[in-house]
């Protein structure tokens, strides 16, 4: 009777939230130190000190009546031009303020992009593993979500299987790197062999295919010789998804942005797009107190170093015990070969030494188990014995 | 190739975004003081001092990783029981927190509300005058929205045009009291007789019409013996969508809810629907920071007295020049008659006076022009001998 697929989508959580409320529980049950729950990606490094000190005298200088007042509906000009400038500064882009538009975060820089881009039958490519919501906010767009398959192992793009899921229908490639859930970074060399291919389909079909990257880990890298190419650097029709959530653990608020091209010659039509589709969708403008805030502390991030420990004594403890490990080079998640063929079945067994891991199955990708290592480190130590025991239980 | 939907959404401003965006240029070439604009439905009050001293009392309390993290997707428990137990307070009504979903503002609650309900060829009715942006949300939704025309004069619901814009294809009727752009309140006769009509409608084709009441201006009203009737209180297939920009002066901030009656029997899949409806949407949760702030200053509200001097005001004045005025009991706008049968002209000869006004028409309503009167008293006091000017044009 009413929209029965929004129903649905409201009555079946995500595995990953199942888990996560089945952690709440468990830890009433046997305490919360008890419990090892690595289920979400919810920051647990605070916010840098820059922030709430930013956000007090932004409320103790402004007048009120601008500062809560409505902003134009793609973000204040100040905001989005120090955005640009900042973009700009960083790689080889020359964006104006003119090609950002403020968004409350990546999932909303998602939606308002598929909207503007997608007619009815459209498809889109991913990349497996991959964030599961890609799949509805494609559906809720009117489109079609294709997978492509990375290589084995080592989680880059396998071109010979994303050749395959290219179509005529294609209109769109949504690339996350660093990754979630495998943590990977794509290299150079495929995202600019990857342009050259959308650049030849493009033109073979005589319609362009968009680039979308979602970037709410690009800030995210533990290495210095670890660098995330930026897609405007090597592809014209390419469209940036960014969120500020993970990188100044904001992920409540809601602040990110869409940065659009300027060197796709459809690119008046193609943010005029993304300005209409946020209409459409109910967004008005991105918070402006968070506007405001970004402009005070673009070029901030919460205590990285945290992560980069976590990942460290996981992966050498987890290896050191026998597992299989895609070392991750940056967001929070680590990826792991299951123990037995049904990653689902291992999950659950992991859940008896009060592991709180998610089955691959649900990004696409089965065999493979994510481990959501935003914790406390002292979670990481406290865990390793219980990984031990489970990794024992299968040599018996 | 895009789009093209979207991209018209974003290329073609709505009138009256164009006049705010003349009046700007205008205000450059002759002085801010010498343009008299009414044309937005911006707050000029500032938001209560409570707003910003619970604000920074928030920031200073409260966990940074609680507090900037992300909450369940339908807003943070507490906040959703404080909302709910005030509406109870106020009302007939039973409602607890999971009646209650935290929205980024009522365009938000309005676009997630019609994606939940909504199916492909759906019609929605509104009582013209609308806020214009009902349509683009009823299409985004996959919807067609159907206007009944109110009675001239009182803009009070005209039943017999009512119940001719009903249809078997009618899934919901959208009431905007206090409206915009007419100020009117509906009075509870006709929401108690529109509730009956609406049940009666249901039973014969036997299957629910949902009420939607669209509620940024419910605490604006400037006399005691105007209340506005509460649709739960007369009809059990009801959902509130309200907002605080109004109230609170914080339109920039995105801050709202949907509250849907429990007292509906399918009451588990619309809010379920709504659950999913918001996910598809990429609203993820509210800015946490503002629903933090609700729990706080729920009851309060900006100087609403400075809305009901200027309506005196204008009234007064504009009545007392020769203009038919309908008197608005609610809300920030007047709609006063236009002085030609072409509305827009008559807006286009208000401009040679500096008076910047909306033609009706924009709003489904020929014949009218809406004044956006919540702006500083001075706005008014200058302006009132252009209006004087500009009627006297007229009777020579």
């Amino acid at each position: 009777m009413i929209n029965e697929k929004n129903v649905q989508l409201g009555k079946v959580r995500s595995s990953i939230r199942e888990l996560f409320e089945y952690g709440k529980k468990r830890k009433a049950e046997i305490g919360a130190e008890n419990v090892f729950d690595f289920s979400l990606g919810n920051p647990s490094v605070p916010a840098p000190p820059e922030v709430n000190a930013a956000l007090k005298e932004i409320i103790d200088t402004c007048d009120p009546v601008v500062l809560h007042g409505y902003t134009s509906a793609q973000g204040d000009y100040g905001v989005r031009k120090t955005v640009a400038d900042h973009i700009n500064a960083r790689f080889k882009t020359s964006l104006d303020a003119d090609c950002i538009y403020m968004t409350c975060g990546a999932a909303a820089s998602l939606t308002i992009t598929l909207n503007a881009l997608l007619n009815p039958g459209d498809e889109v490519i991913t990349f497996a593993p991959y964030f599961p919501e890609y799949k509805v906010f494609c559906e809720n767009a009117g489109g079609k979500l294709i997978t492509a398959g990375c290589e084995d192992g080592t989680f880059q793009i396998d071109f010979e299987k994303f050749e395959r899921a290219l179509s005529p229908k294609t209109k769109a490639v949504i690339v996350n790197s660093p990754n979630n859930p495998s943590g990977v970074v794509y290299s150079e060399k495929s995202m600019i062999f990857l342009g050259q291919l959308l650049k030849k389909h493009s033109e073979k079909y005589k319609t362009p295919v968009f680039l979308i990257s979602d970037e709410p880990y690009r800030e995210l890298t533990f290495e210095k010789d670890v660098t995330v190419p930026y897609i405007m650097d090597f592809y014209d029709y390419s469209i940036v998804c960014y969120s500020y959530s993970k990188s100044l653990s904001l992920p409540g608020e809601r602040i990110g942005y869409i940065a659009v091209n300027n060197k796709m010659p459809c690119f008046n039509d193609v943010y005029a797009g993304v300005c209409g589709a946020g209409r459409a969708l109910g967004f008005v403008c991105a918070p402006n107190l968070f506007q405001q805030l970004i402009k005070k502390v673009y070029d901030k991030t919460s205590d990285i170093s945290v992560y980069k420990r976590n990942r460290d004594r996981l992966y050498s403890a987890l290896t050191e015990y026998g597992y299989t490990v895609v070392k991750p080079d940056g967001a929070f998640y680590m990826f792991v070969k299951a123990l037995e063929p049904d990653a689902k079945a291992f999950a659950e067994r992991a859940k008896e030494y009060e592991l709180l891991i998610v089955a691959g199955d649900d990004f696409g990708c089965k065999g493979y188990v994510r481990i959501a290592y935003c914790v406390a480190p002292e979670t990481i130590e406290r865990a390793l014995p219980s990984f031990k025991r489970l990794y024992e239980s299968y040599k018996k």
